[in-house]
């Protein structure tokens, strides 16, 4: 036999089960976005490489899976670029396209191409599959699917309020207790500028995003190979040993970034969003964290990171708000926040703290035994008088041994194993059997719906 | 301002309208198919070349989008292949993965490669893109979705009857009158045989598939064209008239065939199958077609094709019964039978016969209004109350001009405007603007979910 062909390195197959698990996260998630207003788009999964090529910096552009061009892709290529072995510039050449990377950049593309066909503000949500040529790791695939909902042309606060609201809808009815740390840009841009270092802004954030993992000390350290100050690590002491409840760390924060416009501009921010929050209730812990400085090259306000409570998983989601979404692509003023789920995390969490339902993977109620052609014939017309009624059935195609038929009804974890033999053919009647008591009983067929009600 | 973004020639992208639309299709494909037994499975977008190439033909090769290798992917090329602008040989060099062509290839490794996993017969259903690369033009995409329910490893053919009836309940569901044309391989195997051309039989049935277009005489001389005696051709004349019931045509074609072994056997099945399915009975008409050849190098036994009868569409969904799936993959004795609906030609039969029901784009029930902090935050509560009561709501996020927000609830298509103002708010009052009446109410605030109910 030959070998067993596979899947590409880093993508994966979803099993029947899996996929039943995952469409519950999907459907969640969806019906979630629904609720709240968003509609849904889908972009194709090639994009013009021109669109992708520059927006995720050098890293990003390698990790771009490309298309090879079709016809003779090597008409108009210089061969200087094959000779220097220059794969970049030639990879340019011989692919016009390449697959989405993100959800974000196709996003900005449809604004911009429909900008007169959508009305703002606008409110999309988008779950699609995004590919990157990353190395393959634990929890770490080729290929994988992203849930985003964004809010654009609107710079309103209210925003930022209803996506946490989201976000607590979504993991409370997941049955995950999560924690939501907020921060602001402006508030890290005020730091760096109180302590003298505006420059530093992206060196002070991330080395203050491992405080959690290596301490102060070891941070303080880091600070100074990076060239802060002995008194700007001094002046940031006080930043970084914030503590008390959100309301009080708030307050601790505008004292302090009070000489500080854009500082205080993100106090401001916080406070609302904060506030606004609680004012509104929320089932998961809302925490006020300046070391939070996730996609930090991008946001430009708000910044929001989800983690589950009772797992060790990193973030589940998380988002933001960025000014100027589509500026790349020549539309200036558009601005947005928006949130991201991560499925295949959240995947993890739910079967790691067994918090999928029990039906989440259940097949047809009802399955009939196949006897051979009159009582299959039988069968089927109650299986369609099921269906019409909305009852998932289905019949055993084969007339199989009764065992191995059986055995399929165990593994497809039917409720009902329905018999129609000989006997119950003469005598209009089918037998069921309870597939979870082991219980049997015999009851006319046109008694079907009720017997398994 | 630079130059508009744009999608990849061949692909679209969906808007808010078409994707409520395309998921009012793809809901009722996939509930149906659930109801029936069939569980959902996916694969990666892209697979190795190797489980693509040489399952399409020498034309399908040449449609695969393939993916340049990542790093330095000229290492291992070997430059006469360039010098001499071999482009398809080359193409296999640079790229060792393809976008997927179609669903049944990456089912077929997906079984071999998870075969111990599998529980057999297997009914499976599958909802994913697929990319070629054809010249795109209209109606025909780069990108596009394929619905597919197979049964494999059974050759009962419960299996076909099944299938009948998901396409009839299909199209009921969505309102679509169809007729169902039903032939079978083994049948034009026999007729090839009977006049006695057995080697011309994708000759035979290329010409006979045209006969309702260019008519029985420019078949005829097609068919002479193609090296038929004239003998055959006599031969051929009763069976490309046949005429009558569906159960007439079954008995013309059994006495017709008696004397082929294979063309008896197709009969059978044909008969099997169509008077199953009358048994059962069908909403859609049932046509014996023997010009019916979908397909025909691909399947062994039932063919089936699903026309629209209001509009002239081609066809919009389709199938039939495959010996040896996976035998490619070194897999044998695995048949299968399996159907595929055609998303975009449906929705367009469903947008030319206006048959989306109203309600299919329709999205959050209830807009509010947005004056300022404090009656948004009371707003805001409200709207959450009625999204715990499932209701969806949202509250425009800025507090714009009131003519621009109701612009916003009219282009949404809200049920209900809802108006928290100053005197509202000090009322403990809501105003309700039925958005299709014109009507408008004032009621307590603790009212509000009965009044819109």
């Amino acid at each position: 036999m030959a070998q067993k062909p596979t899947t590409p390195k880093g993508t994966r197959d979803f099993s029947t089960v899996e996929m039943a698990r995952r469409n519950y996260i999907f459907d969640t998630i969806r019906e979630v976005f629904r609720l709240f207003g968003f509609r849904q788009i889908e972009t194709p999964a090639m994009e013009n490489l021109s669109t992708l090529m520059g927006k995720y910096g050098e890293e990003g552009d390698k990790l771009l899976f490309k298309i090879l061009n079709s016809g003779d892709y090597l008409k108009s290529v210089d061969r200087s670029l094959i000779d220097n072995g220059d794969t970049v510039r030639l990879a340019s050449k011989l692919c016009d396209r390449g697959l989405r990377y993100d959800l974000t950049v196709p996003f900005a593309r449809f604004v911009v191409q429909h900008r007169d066909e959508i009305q703002l503000p606008f409110k999309r949500f988008q779950i699609q599959p995004v590919w990157r040529a990353d190395r393959p790791q634990k929890g770490r695939y080729r290929e994988f699917y992203q849930c985003d909902a964004d809010v654009v042309g609107s710079d309103s606060l209210v925003n930022e309020i209803e996506l946490l609201q989201i976000e607590d809808t979504v993991f409370s009815r997941l049955g995950i207790r999560v924690a939501i740390k907020l921060n602001n840009r402006k508030i890290l841009a005020g730091i760096a500028e109180l302590i003298g270092e505006p420059d530093k802004l992206i060196d002070i954030t991330v080395a203050i995003d491992k405080i959690d993992k290596i301490g102060l000390e070891k941070v303080n350290e880091e600070l100074a190979a990076r060239g802060l100050s002995v008194s700007a690590i001094e002046a940031l002491r006080p930043i970084l040993a914030l503590d008390g409840t959100g309301a009080e760390r708030i307050d601790k924060l505008a004292a302090l970034l009070t000489g500080s416009e854009v500082g205080s501009k993100g106090v401001e921010e916080l406070r609302t969003v904060y506030e606004g929050s609680l004012a509104l209730g929320l089932n998961a812990a809302l925490d006020i964290d300046v070391s939070l400085a996730r996609g930090l090259n991008y946001y430009t306000g708000t910044i929001i990171e989800v983690k589950a409570l009772d797992t060790e998983m990193g973030s589940i989601s998380g988002g933001g708000r960025y000014d100027n979404l589509t500026g790349v692509f020549g539309l200036d003023g558009i601005s947005g926040v928006g949130i991201s789920f991560g499925a295949d995390r959240i995947y993890d969490v739910l079967l790691a703290l067994n918090l999928f339902p029990d039906d989440t993977t259940a097949a047809t109620r009802v399955l009939f035994a196949n006897f051979g052609a009159a009582e299959a014939m039988a069968s089927m017309k109650l299986v369609k008088e099921l269906r019409l009624k909305g009852v998932s059935a289905e019949i055993y195609p084969d007339a199989a041994k009764m065992k191995k038929q059986i055995g399929y009804a165990n593994a497809m974890g039917v409720a009902y194993f329905a018999i129609i033999g000989e006997s119950e053919l003469a005598e209009g009647t089918v037998t069921l059997k309870n597939m979870r008591t082991g219980e049997q009983t015999t009851v006319p067929q046109t008694a079907i719906y009720e017997a398994i009600g």
